[in-house]
């Protein structure tokens, strides 16, 4: 298969900085799409991804899936984009197809696995596939998403995984004007839930542990802010809430927010993957009807929903522009929680 | 307010056998139905209670919430039934009819608490409620049941508690035709979770520790049994079912089981009240978009569509009937799981 060769950013090993090189992309095949990449969101995981914390890296790894940019080739059978079209991809560049979940247009929860953008199974060239950080990708058109032409291009990449992360959850637990939606922890995912949620109709209430956040968590459209370390705040919204995204990337307590759950109600994890430590007690549970559960990105039709949606409510992440060389920098103030709220990466600067 | 004297068993302290005792029942008011006591299910709830194994437990007590009889007298303003009907009562006597969940038909979320059939605070006499393990009871006809005629009376009764307990959830997580359900454990609320899934129409499968039960739970409907304590057949379900109802009454591990739910499935804990330990791990919940929930009884109306269903589908409890003076006797045999399916007073014993 022929390919070319373009210039990107990635890891050599586990231990080493992100430094330019070179990786291949296939020429297009009839139904491929070549996207000149014009930003690329940095998420959390580029960076677990990068340092193997969650094992299985294989390097080279270039990260990246908060991919927009603008089509410079079409395969001859697209039909769905042309050359000069703004388009986007996320985490995902590929799935089965034909199993329940793709058949579903669950294609997140592929029982074949889906192929994910970086770090996945290259089914057409071998070896495994490379992200955004780079000049351009190949991407089957049924993977690549339209992006409504009235946004800030820059900010519209995390919407790509943080705002389909949190967006999946609220449509699927039916989040709208009369629901009341609480988000625990104000990150990437936290301020896109909230965002996201605000424009669904819903009142939100952001879950913070400092009251330094409150400003901010208001100007982002939340109604109310609960400081979670103070009990006599948190006795204040007990069975209040019909769903609660937590975005929470490490162990945490949740049978407090649980407790705030109204009759019914779900609290759903999208960050943390691992044990629930302090152990879940379903006394809470069992008294309101209440559940625990968890959610992954979203499907590719329902990203084009949520990317239709944030065109129409003008809806974008906040963002902090950096260049291609400042990677590794802001991975360090990622750990530290340093950033409001989405590092973009101009790509032009690679 | 006049009351009538009534013969009841219960307990005088948490150490003390039950015993036949006298109580008072209020004169029926307005609103409410006087019914004479034909059977009553033993539950273990009611052992608990008589044994204070939850704390709370007012003395004397006298338990039963799955009572059936006939109406024997009605208050003036009474409509919705007359003497010599059949009828039931479950495990409430009274809400306060006005919160968020009761103006939702779900009594037994109630927000200011639903008055417990027994060991509940007695708004009309003061002092608690007694249960059904006496010749009478009166009962505000909003909280009185229909009981199908077609139905062997006896068997009806522990559709009160154990039927409405997994009827609910099977209702609420939209059981139907094209579900594949499970069920954990087969007591007295498991094998109706396999009839009453098994009546909406799905493929039912019971979980079990032991082989030794597998033939008994195909006769009840179950159409496949799975041995929880073989790796090789749990790994078999793997992603099968879209709802799980676990019956189990004690701690356990509940992640071989979210591990065998379908994407976007839910296991519903209908029987524990406490931690989970195990901890739960959110990474099978995350990749699949699964729940883990717990769910109470059921409301008032729901239970009527419950036994209205049971009445159409000629679906009952299996039951072993005893005399009231076997109850000492039969609570020792529950604790060994001696009963198949669920113990039932005839009252004419009393």
């Amino acid at each position: 298969m022929s390919t070319l060769t373009v210039k990107a950013y990635g890891a050599e090993s586990t231990t080493a900085d992100l430094k330019e090189m070179n990786i291949e992309r296939r020429e297009t095949t009839p139904t491929d799409i070549e996207i000149d990449i014009l930003y690329c969101g940095v998420c959390h995981s580029d960076l677990h991804t990068a340092r193997n914390d969650w094992g299985g890296t294989m390097y080279p790894a270039v990260p990246g899936h908060e991919i927009v940019g603008r089509i410079t080739k079409i395969g001859n059978e697209v039909t769905k984009f042309k050359v000069g079209d703004l388009a986007a991809v996320g985490c995902m560049v590929d799935s089965c197809g034909h199993c329940d979940s793709c058949k579903q247009d669950l294609e997140q929860y592929c029982l074949n696995g889906f192929t994910g953008t970086y770090n996945g199974k290259d089914k057409h060239l071998g070896g495994h596939t490379f992200g955004g950080y780079s000049e351009k990708v190949v991407v089957d058109e049924s993977f690549v998403l339209r992006v409504p032409e009235n946004l800030a291009l820059a900010a519209v990449a995390p919407l790509l995984c943080a705002g389909i992360t949190t967006w999946s959850p609220l449509r699927h637990w039916n989040v709208g004007p009369n629901s009341k939606v609480a988000v625990v922890g104000l990150g990437g995912l936290g301020h896109m839930a909230i965002k996201l949620a605000k424009g669904l109709g819903a009142e939100v209430t952001l879950f913070s542990r400092t009251p330094g956040k409150t400003e901010d968590a208001k100007q982002l459209g939340a109604d109310h802010v609960v400081i979670s370390t103070d009990e006599e705040h948190m006795n204040s919204v007990k069975g209040k809430f019909d769903v609660i995204i937590d975005t929470v990337p490490y162990v945490h307590d949740v049978n407090p927010y649980v407790a705030t759950l109204n009759i019914s109600g779900t609290l759903v994890l999208v960050g943390y993957l691992g044990g629930l430590e302090p152990i879940l007690n379903t006394v809470p549970m069992i008294m309101g009807r209440r559940s625990v559960a968890a959610s992954l990105i979203g499907g590719i039709a329902e990203t084009q929903e949520m990317l239709n949606f944030c065109g129409e409510h003008n809806i974008v992440s906040e963002i902090e522009i950096i260049k291609m060389q400042e990677i590794n920098e802001a991975y360090e103030r990622m750990l530290k929680s340093d950033v409001r709220y989405r590092f973009v990466i101009d790509m032009k600067s690679l």
